[in-house]
């Protein structure tokens, strides 16, 4: 198996971390987004939307997709869950990560991609000639601040985002926080239950994968 | 179990099919999104994200997110497998299914949050305040139409949109397709893979639900 990746996105450390916790190793390959490599014919024929990660099986399946990538290793090597191990915190795992995704990635890249001259003219990742809409900037941030607060209200109740035990989610989130210090925006001082989660995260081994 | 819904809102419909496929059979309680009942303390105690649909189980446990909701269901309900029967299977329907979420839900979320009088001041679902931004419409479209044209081209190689057998991602699709015609987008008539597809998934009884 082989894992079409890049050191520097953070769907690409999501899937990192989640075999480093595994204790998976894959032969790892490295597709540069800046130079536009995986708009290009080569890399486009594992995955034509052009996105990181991509893990290429034996057989020559393409699976692509952070989720689908850690789904497919949580299944073939289902010790240490970290997707859940009843239906319900499958399902807590399933709401919590998806919250994060949709809350807390999607905005910073919306920040991201609308602004840094890395991306001009490609807003959306995978595609080309994608124009930057500067009013999704302030809309993201405001977004990302939202989730920082829902975050920091979730980590009241829960040791971890999903409850009691270190999940997907955890890798998720933790992954989407240091993804916001590439637009310059970091945990508030005032979020004290986040700061005690990143910093109980950030001692496990996977998060130098 | 009760299940927070609207008859009206995609996502709550996907979650409808996926019981109907099941045959499960379950307490419904109508939430008025175009009202912003979805946004009210009663609701908002349930999902404090005021985002449909939500599930909330006998122990009082809300379970947020379409497709948490779904695996739910698949894993206390295992017959008919329509998250996939082996790891391999699993991975691909997750990837479809999430392909078409961010590549044809999300873009069609945003043509409609971000045009429709209806959400004026709620450019974004689950919250208030948030201006439109009608650049977002063509963009939308824009990527909309490609996500059409990548189905297209996987209906050509698969009878189901993950593989040989029907599975959650048709679900999503298919719910996705229905909803284009909210902003006044059918599925081009030179789709004929696509055509031939819809045209089966619509006979099936769950597209009733």
């Amino acid at each position: 198996m082989k894992l079409y990746e890049n050191t520097q996105a953070p769907n690409a450390r999501r899937v990192r971390m989640f075999l480093a916790e595994k204790g998976i190793e894959l032969e790892s390959i490295q597709v540069d987004i800046i130079k536009g490599e995986n708009l290009q014919a080569d890399f486009l024929s594992k995955n034509p939307r052009g996105l990181l990660p991509v893990l290429e099986l034996e057989d020559g399946t393409c699976i692509d997709e952070t989720m689908a990538i850690c789904r497919y290793f949580e299944d073939i090597q289902p010790e240490n869950p970290l997707f859940g191990h009843d239906a319900k915190s499958k399902a807590l795992i399933e709401s919590k990560n998806r919250q994060i995704e949709f809350d807390g990635l999607l905005p910073l890249a919306d920040i991201l991609r609308n602004s840094a001259p890395n991306f001009a003219n490609r807003a959306i990742a995978g595609r080309e000639n994608v124009q930057a809409i500067s009013e999704l900037i302030p809309r993201g941030k405001s977004s990302f601040l939202e989730f920082l607060n829902r975050l920091e209200q979730l980590l009241t109740q829960n040791e971890y985002i999903a409850g009691e035990y270190f999940s997907v989610a955890d890798i998720t989130a933790f992954c989407v926080i240091d993804f916001a210090s590439w637009v310059k925006i970091e945990i508030p001082a005032t979020h004290c239950n986040t700061i005690t989660w990143y910093n109980k995260v950030v001692t496990r081994a996977s998060a130098l994968a």
